[in-house]
């Protein structure tokens, strides 16, 4: 069984699961466009683009100065393919790239890496915490209210994963009362998001329609890639890339 | 005499300057902002950001996917300071980038670079057009309508230089009708933009309030760093760096 998506958070608990029953996703399939995605969120969120882009509506010419980029610290929450991805993209914009994941493995790209027990000491000094885990019974609620407001009111969050790992309530209300400088949410719950939702006119948020992560022309094309991969594995009797792991939920 | 701009439009003609008095502008001050400014814009445009915001403002998702970037071609008019930041950010995020210059001399970033005689046959090409060139009498009116009509449906216009370059009635024009996809202007004119200016919400258009290039912290030390520095080799009888061109007007 594959899933054509890197999140399987849907098919929770997998009890469901056939004995013997290997079951594949699509992580890996979404890289190159989440780093592509990552640079332009850091970019807009840095150069104040929540707020300009009001200003634009409001018809208000406002010159919102923004300082030199480099140097800021990004907290990348998951090291997964988009957490690696969000890595790589905050690296080539001179970041300094602090990491968080659930084993003591080590990034390619983030100049440091830690465990979860860490994270509320490393949220202080967050200018962009990134939101990059799978949605799992132990990362529901992970960037909760107490969290957010531990954070910088300059700082800014983004969330490239599952809305549910972050309390959107509280990161509105935080946004209304500049206590965050913005955030860039492409994952919402429910999706599509309603029109009567609140989220939509938070100030200094800007929502993108859960696009960050995929190729628009060759989604379908990478998807096969990965899963012919595995088959040949299969026939070759080599264990299988990509397995989701019935402990983990990811 | 130091500009504290790179721009010295407002200055021209130049047959005001004394004989015997050097005119320095303040170019190199924008390199690091400009090319932080331009991976936002090329990543924004690709991303479909224009359209985004539009729904996000009208409360309707809709899921606007995007190809992968690498390979498309950008454009930079004008291979200057803000030309070759242009094409810095370009090649960075894998872009297949084209120069067009006044000199023949070559660019450490660009692919290839051309004369301003070629410009006709080389905007059809084109996924991103970036106009990074001084206002001078032969820039006044470059992008003029026949050759916004020249470029894809598909492809964008970032102008980081001055708004006179382009037409931008024939731009908001050809936004309007769907036969250009998105624009970013971080330069109008007048500046401060009036609150009735029909470009204000021009479709698929986002207008930055000319701080693409500006160091919101440093702008001052840095430019004193160039003054100063113009300022030792005056005293040791060096040629002074930055001088602006009686001839060119910049």
């Amino acid at each position: 069984m594959h899933a054509t998506s890197a999140g399987v958070d849907g098919y929770l608990p997998l009890d469901w699961l056939p004995r013997g029953v290997a079951f594949t996703n699509n992580r890996g399939a979404h890289g190159v466009k989440a780093e592509q995605f990552m640079r332009m969120a850091f970019t807009m969120l840095h150069t104040r683009m929540p707020e300009i882009i009001a200003n634009q509506h409001a018809r208000r010419w406002v010159q919102l100065f923004s300082p030199n980029l480099v140097g800021r610290t990004a907290l990348i929450v998951g090291l997964g393919d988009l957490g690696e991805a969000s890595a790589r993209a905050a690296k080539q914009l001179g970041l300094h790239v602090v990491g968080v994941r659930r084993t003591a493995r080590k990034s390619r790209h983030a100049d440091a890496v830690h465990p979860y027990a860490k994270l509320d000491k490393l949220l202080p000094n967050a200018d962009f915490v990134v939101l990059a885990v799978p949605l799992t019974t132990e990362t529901r609620g992970l960037l909760n209210r107490q969290r957010l407001a531990s954070m910088k009111p300059t700082a800014a969050v983004i969330n490239i994963s599952r809305a549910p790992v972050a309390d959107y309530a509280a990161l509105a209300e935080q946004l209304r009362r500049g206590a965050l400088a913005g955030a860039i949410l492409d994952v919402v719950d429910p999706e599509p998001l309603p029109a009567d939702s609140p989220l939509w006119d938070a100030p200094n948020l800007v929502i993108t329609p859960h696009i960050s992560c995929d190729d628009g022309e060759r989604y379908a094309d990478i998807s096969l890639d990965l899963w012919f991969e595995n088959l040949a594995r299969f026939f070759q009797k080599k264990p299988l890339l990509r397995r989701v792991s019935l402990q983990h939920g990811y």
